[in-house]
């Protein structure tokens, strides 16, 4: 039995993650391969209760290395619980954000920086990655409007914090432009029609599968 | 204003740990120290909470990097809103159990080894440790029949387990042996009155301190 694929989407918010994960998923199963989707942080049942310790507003002092360890945390149960047995049985994988988040938010954003990270993910992971992450790409402003049609709260986008979502933004085109095979950047502000094409393209060309 | 002393107590269960904290609090009270006692996991309420996932009975599906990252996850925020803040006020701090815990229970019992553990402990405590580590050191079936007596449950302690429990007992031997100038070993098989003793010569030869 030959091992399934892992993909992971990145990309700040309103990039088009959710959207194309479905679109995905129905090309991988027309291809009759068993496609597992899950998401980050989270994925897990334990993942689930790290991830509403995570986002509960009433943990206003977390300290940003507990964060991170409560991210890992996560995602260990998430690599060992679901993400590798399902590789391990061919299954594709795709998950909606994985550990390039960890870098682009609490690295970059937040200001831990990359060095911080890498010792706590090489620790966890040992090497384990994504075979292809798909950075969806565009400009704050147009994720922003795309949120809000989406009719979300958008506070997270107000002024002060754009230079937030710019720092997520480039994270994500330097981790990307350092490792080219593992990474395919995708112009997300392109119509849905011309983003799905590229993403076709991708998987034919970093993972050979014609779709 | 000089920094306080952070003193933490170690031992299998029934050692006499939580006795003794207490006693140790009265001893630095009465030298007129401000003491904050505290206890792992948990010491804070964002650690409180993750203490609940570690101890959920439903949670028997955890990987044992996810507990150990999930450990320090409530100790780092033990350390930076609870411990840092009190030394540097010049409040003596008492932990029922710290870092040591990790290495004794995941590391050697649960057999994850010392070398797994070490890269964590340095990410997030960059070199911070107790001034004092006291070990509450006895043979186990006197532990045993000490958490008996108390009215504890026991089921923990049946003979398959046995071995687990010497494991901890010698991992804290280990650890005092490898760093004599930061620990003490209590012979804690003796009597109250000869274990305080102990403390109360273990105060003064480590910390300076008459009581
Ligand atoms: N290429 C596109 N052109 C126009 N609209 C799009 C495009 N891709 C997605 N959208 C729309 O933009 C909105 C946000 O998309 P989606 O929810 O997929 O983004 P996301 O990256 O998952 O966001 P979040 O990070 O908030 O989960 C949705 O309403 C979606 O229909
Ligand atoms: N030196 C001693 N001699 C006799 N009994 C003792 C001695 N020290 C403690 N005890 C008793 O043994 C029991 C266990 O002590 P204690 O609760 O302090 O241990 P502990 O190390 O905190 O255990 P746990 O790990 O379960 O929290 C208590 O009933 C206590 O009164
Ligand atoms: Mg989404
Ligand atoms: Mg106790």
């Amino acid at each position: 039995m030959q091992q399934g694929k892992f993909i992971t989407l990145e990309g700040s918010e309103g990039a088009g993650k959710s959207t194309n994960l479905a679109y995905i998923q129905e090309l991988l199963q027309a291809q009759g391969l068993e496609v597992v989707t899950t998401r980050e942080p989270g994925g897990t049942e334990i993942g689930e209760k790290i991830r509403a310790l995570l986002l509960d507003p009433e943990n206003t002092a977390m300290h940003q290395d507990t964060e991170l360890l409560l991210m890992f945390a996560a995602r260990a149960q998430h690599i060992f619980e679901k993400i590798q047995p399902a590789l391990q049985r061919g299954a594709w994988v795709i998950s909606d954000r994985f550990t390039d988040a960890s870098y682009a938010y609490q690295g970059a954003a937040r200001g831990m920086g990359f060095a911080r990270i890498e010792p706590i993910e090489n620790w966890v992971q040992q090497g384990f990655a994504p075979d292809l992450t798909l950075v969806f790409d565009l400009p704050i402003a147009i994720g922003m409007q795309r949120v809000k049609s989406r009719g979300a709260v958008v506070d997270r986008f107000e002024q002060e914090q754009k230079t937030f979502f710019e720092n997520v933004r480039n994270a994500y085109l330097e981790r990307a432009e350092a490792a080219p095979q593992r990474y395919a950047v995708v112009d997300a502000a392109q119509s849905l029609v011309v983003v799905q094409s590229q993403i076709r393209q991708q998987l034919a060309s970093k993972l050979g599968l014609i779709c």
